[in-house]
């Protein structure tokens, strides 16, 4: 009967460890939604770093009080009492060690102020979210959104994945 | 050389399980759009436990025969033969031992009946799926789905998402 | 002190496999959308195998080449310009050994020309992603893709997933 040995053992733990570090970032992507379109204004500044960053077209926001304050703030207010939906596509995760580089679209739907039930999509976005491991958790350093309304910048965002070695 | 023992490995298994139980999830999820899109009703039925609920605003529906029958009915075939999709963004999925929860936004895009190919989105919904795992399998014990027209349940279901420890 | 097997650690390397070879089937598929909206003819073409088919309403495309002259096209180089998303819907994938099968919705929304900022839904996809494992990575050997406008072969697609066992 073979041995396996602490080497074996080892190779298999970071293996496996790059598939939870990918987990774990899923599950923080994913949050984003739900936490903006619930209102949910700690929940939402928690997936940041305490000094991250939001760089998106319509403004640029730097760590978790700024980030609590645009969930607070009259506009995104006004989205979610009529209705809204910050839809993610699956999103592209490259890891390496303690950092790691998510490319995607999101997508805002909103539901026409003044009708019942009619929706418009509101924005089609290009995003590059910029992650780092502190205290043994996955948390959003930068994200750079970008509406893609046919300007280069947010072409240049997406054209960051990198392609599998040909 | 260092020997492994057997409690080093089985505490991989457990690390390798957990992360099982999210992938049957999330194809079970990821079934459901495709099931109810091409007229599955065998298919969207088992998702779902035997006695499972899918507790919509537009109805309650209780255990597979009423599932298959949403299926079957005028309104839902109306829907797939003028063209409809049933986009799910990616689901944020907590799992418990024998039990998960996933939370989510889902979309229905259709095509605007007399159109050729005008589409609209006809509806954004916030939803909360409890799973269970019964004789080794996830399925879906409830789901609960709100409109997101303002209405203040449908945010209080994606306010559900837990934070990452701050 | 037990001792583990290498037979024990073997079993439990293949449980990983599995997972790594879904996670690259993710990774795979999500690069489609941030590839073709960028404009990255290489990358979106290294999705597919040297021969890879893209059979889809609107033409069919055989190997690389017509994969690349896509995304250069005319229409296609107007779509992104202009302002673009191809949003994916998480996919079903399924592994069978070498061979994967991946099913699900995407959704093409594009700026209404003409407009600062109106998005309208173009196209509602069905899509089955058949993938190949070759030199140690996955590939797209056969993407057919038709739209959601009511056709039965659009709804046949999306009935290949594979209900879970009853």
């Amino acid at each position: 009967m073979t041995e396996t040995t602490a080497g074996d053992l080892e190779a298999l733990v970071r293996r496996v460890r790059v598939m939870e570090d990918k987990w774990q970032i899923l599950e923080l992507l994913s949050a984003y939604g739900p936490a903006v379109d619930s209102g949910s204004a700690d929940a939402t500044a928690e997936i940041w770093t305490e000094d991250g960053e939001y760089d998106v077209d319509s403004g640029r926001l730097c760590g978790r009080g700024e980030l609590r304050a645009m969930v607070g703030s009259a506009p995104h207010q006004g989205f979610i009492t009529e209705g809204s939906a910050h839809m993610l596509s699956l999103p592209h995760v490259e890891v390496d060690g303690d950092r790691a580089v998510a490319i995607g679209h999101t997508q805002l739907v909103l539901k026409v102020p003044g009708t019942t039930a009619d929706f418009q999509v509101a924005r089609i976005t290009a995003n590059r979210w910029e992650l780092v491991r502190t205290d043994g958790r996955w948390r959003v350093e930068r994200r750079v959104a970008r509406l893609l309304d046919g300007r280069s910048e947010a072409r240049a965002l997406l054209g960051g994945v990198v392609p599998p070695a040909g």
